[in-house]
């Protein structure tokens, strides 16, 4: 199963095929892009914004280069909508994903995420979601993404404190986290929450999604072309996407 | 009061000042542009996302040109959040606005829109503007935008059949027209309506919400910069926004 | 456009014009009444129930005057639900309006109000009016209605306090006052909260409302006549209210 | 077990004892006022909104005399919050205690109802008891409810007919009488239901709610005063109300 | 009015017909059953389930004693709908019943229990029973339900404790025991509230729900058999169940 | 990944592991058992309590001999709950994960499923899962499960007319089956809808709930056992279960 990874920012560096090569040993084979217009990172509604004409850029060719179903990088979930509308094969956004497997493994889930910033716009994806009674609350660690990497220690040691703080105050069951930045850390965070005695699932979304969408392409699914169906034919300046029409 | 109105297409003659005059007589004062960047009309999830990065731009520059408030000219309130953090002048959606003034004005309203396919699109937002338990239906009468103005009896007749539709079968007991095109059709459906005996009101929202932006600046009040603050400074590629930073 | 404000209350020198004249910029005309039957402040169940007949009068009677439109001035909104079948002017009530204003301006609100006897009611109101998912918090600074004139320093201070909380603790990104006994206190608040950092709309619900009521009066709305139809004609003991009936 | 019954209209010979007197074989004493002041027939928020202060008179006096517990005669549940206020002893609506009946008996209930003009007060009712998301339809027989009484065999029908299609097509599993003037006549729409093969309860509010407030007394409960708390004192005109205060 | 008490567990001597003595003075008549297969207490998804089908089968042998009504001695309703299948008179569960109660008789109420354990399953009840915005919180005290019996002492003082708490900080303004075997201690959790002037009801679920099964069965009133209706003959392997089929 | 698969019902050949064996080819090894006490069928509360017992047995078994994760072959989900209190490795529910599924898979789904009788318990799950403002409808083709089989062809006409008039008349955009014993028919309902020129994802839950139990397992994530704690010990009559205890 061939599943595409469209990194919906510029910065190169960021992302890199190791930190999913474990997961082929499941049969699961990975390519992965950048945008080439876009944002450095994604930390609000502009940065979300100017990353989706790129964003759905990437899925149409990714489609084209014969991916089995695209996964987006980011929790804002930037162009999922709009990608699906143009292409057929599923297009799944770690946030979506996150959020309704937490809500299978546990009563209630926490979100810890980079900068308060985010937050508005994660609790909008996750009322649109359906899944918002699920939510028990979204912590912030107060890190800019791209500082993730130079901080990592720094970084481990607040998710671990943010996700504790979750599970004793607001009565999570399960943790998210709410960037893609994190990746990698599920282990380290767990092991902190067991260290409480605290047992409760670390989703780590990239990985989570990819294998989550290799299940769905197993499955023979994709999404409702009824909710996505492809855009009519009309005049567009700026952007050269070679589309496909509904007409 | 100096309002600016974004349509946020690149369609040249969609949208006239004439349209807005008769606002004129309560002193306030409008000024308009298009796109340069975008789609012809917007109908999808990818006419959405491809309208937001010129509607940003064109807010900025309203606001560096000395307007009080901006309403952005379309039912899916594309940009608004984003432009939101780009200024700090009120930017208003005429979806988010003619829900909450519907919400005041009766029991429940219905949407009467173009296309099947914004309907996922406008149903998300009366999600997250908070106010879905208001809403009665969204009824379509299967009208591209751009033909509506070459069709405007049609349009009429089939915009009345579903208004009258959505109060007698949905429960609906006031109007929102779902497309901006819509603009000077409201006495129209009124008249039927009322010939049925259905005394409702219909908002026709670009009229109804350059009064509220009006009023909001009137009030002293614009955005909360805690839910949509200035993004912060980072590399942006393929695009040039004279935007404002946070830090 | 001539708005009618109607104080709920009997109590001479509670309100005068005055405290909403800068409106007049705008072009709006106000006239202003008290209630002859009723209490002397809001702040029960009880004391709002017994000021809807007098409100329900002086609506009958603000209409037959020329009003374009009435305000209530009280946060309970008493009697606009029976006032709305009354007359055929809209009738707005300031906790409905800044709801849906506060909802459109930010994530969250948050009502800071009196005394924990209405707590319950603007509860219920918030609910009733559909935008309940958009509340964080209603706070109370302890402080009677009829108080808070001599003690305007304190009744700031707490007000001021109870914003900040709101804001830090509860997840507000908008305030509303929840009595309308608050007028002319925004700017102090605002500044409050300006002063650490946060920089959060502050409604005062009398300015803003009336300001509402204008721009719906020049869009041409008013309520739904199938919400709030005319009463049908019957007995009736102890009230002399000229209605008009359905029949 | 003492129960007063408030029939909050002014209308002779509307209620009688006669209607609950089945009811004694259960220990329940039952006693009974119509008001002095108010309107003829409850169909309409201004009816709702002007039964209310003679209410509250009549559940002070009601206590004073000695009663155990008080239930108010009509689905608008009117005065019944501030009269909570007012007294200690429970005040029971029908319109709350059959919402809570109906969704412990069955998934869903609908409402059968006298008129259009009381459903929007029935659905905020029941949205602010709560239960909202139990309620499967509100029908309406189109029946004033003074013409009831001169009507009964076509009111059953209609109220058969109702019941059958709110089960059939609204998903109902229970049936609450919209309007206490249906009183007795559950028997004839069970079985009309029964004929059909569908075997639901039907809530026929004052003899339930005279129950239900006798098992409230037994169980030594009534209402919360943090919710319900005593008004404070201050004036009033145009009513004489024995009121107890907070202070 | 014949009730019949179905403890669901099989400890001997947890339950005995003088915790309910003084509701026969209100003309009800009880009859009491433990399990003969089952857990020894239910504190878990695992005991609740291992608990149904002993309790079904008690129910439908009451059913065939004369009952008139059923009441499972629970906060889990263990076997409520399963048995309202297998019977035709009315069973019900005290955390149904409670909830409903409780949701008439405040804004909001708050549910003190044993174990952290059991919240979920009490969390989920409130939800399918729809009262769910009616809930501000359950607590915990940390205390087996085997173990409160000879730790009286301890269990008030902590119940006393968990129940100020959630008026004061959870926003509750109804008290509901979570655990049927804190019967009798209403009393002093009454006391305890009021010495800190709280006035809020404080529910002890059996008699409460005894009192209200004898309500439903004098309004002739049973659940509806189109929720639950008998179910279709099968083969069923390891069970002795002389069940009433719908064919 | 070894998933093992329990049909939580005692009819010999209503499942064989040939249903599944497509699966294999994704690394994907499926073990499988009937149970050897419980119902022949599960189409009420009735049922889904009796099949509880055996299911938990066989999840611990299978645990013991070392399945990797279990699925629950019926969409009541009968014993999820308490089988992630007895185990560590996830245990799937197919309605939970085809719910969550088909969340993400368009904007609103509907079930088809076989009896009136089971929509209640379905309905139920939507609500404690937290995806219910995703449910569309449940739509019935009164077809009890035992038949299925031998009238495979009438079953999947009535499926297909059931989908369509769900896609066309209730808003939905993704379609699960509502009951195990549909295996199969995904792609004869698939083609009907596309044959209407209806493009939506048909969830046949079994294979896809064992491709997401795989994803789960290769994400190194199970249930957590905060919501899902081993139980305490105590007495047990009747059963006879090998259970971890949490002390």
């Amino acid at each position: 199963t061939n599943i595409h990874l469209v990194t919906p920012v510029i910065t190169e560096g960021i992302r890199s095929l190791d930190d999913v090569t474990p997961l082929e040993k499941y049969g699961i084979k990975i390519t992965h892009h950048l945008l080439e217009t876009g944002p450095a990172s994604i930390e609000s509604e502009i940065d979300e914004a100017l990353s989706v004409p790129g964003t759905i850029k990437k899925c149409i060719e990714a489609e084209a280069a014969g991916a089995d179903a695209i996964v987006i990088d980011c929790m804002g979930d930037p162009g999922m909508k709009p990608a699906r509308e143009a292409v057929s094969i599923p297009v799944l956004g770690p946030m979506e994903t996150s959020a309704h497997l937490a809500a299978m493994l546990g009563q209630k889930f926490s979100i810890v995420t980079v900068l308060d910033s985010v937050v508005p716009m994660l609790n909008n994806l996750v009322k649109i979601y359906g899944v918002e009674s699920k939510l028990a609350s979204i912590r912030v660690i107060d890190m800019p993404v791209l500082e993730i990497e130079n901080n990592i220690g720094k970084t481990q040691d607040q998710l671990s404190a943010a996700s504790i703080a979750a599970v004793r105050e607001d009565g999570a069951s399960a943790i998210i986290f709410g960037c893609t930045g994190f990746l990698g850390c599920a282990d380290a965070i767990s092991g902190a929450l067991a260290r409480e005695g605290l047992s409760v699932p670390v989703i780590d979304p990239v990985p989570a999604t990819i294998l989550q969408a290799a299940a769905i392409v197993q499955a023979g699914l994709t999404h409702s072309k009824i909710t996505y169906g492809y855009p009519r034919r009309k005049d567009l300046k700026g952007y050269d996407l070679p589309l496909t029409y509904s007409d």
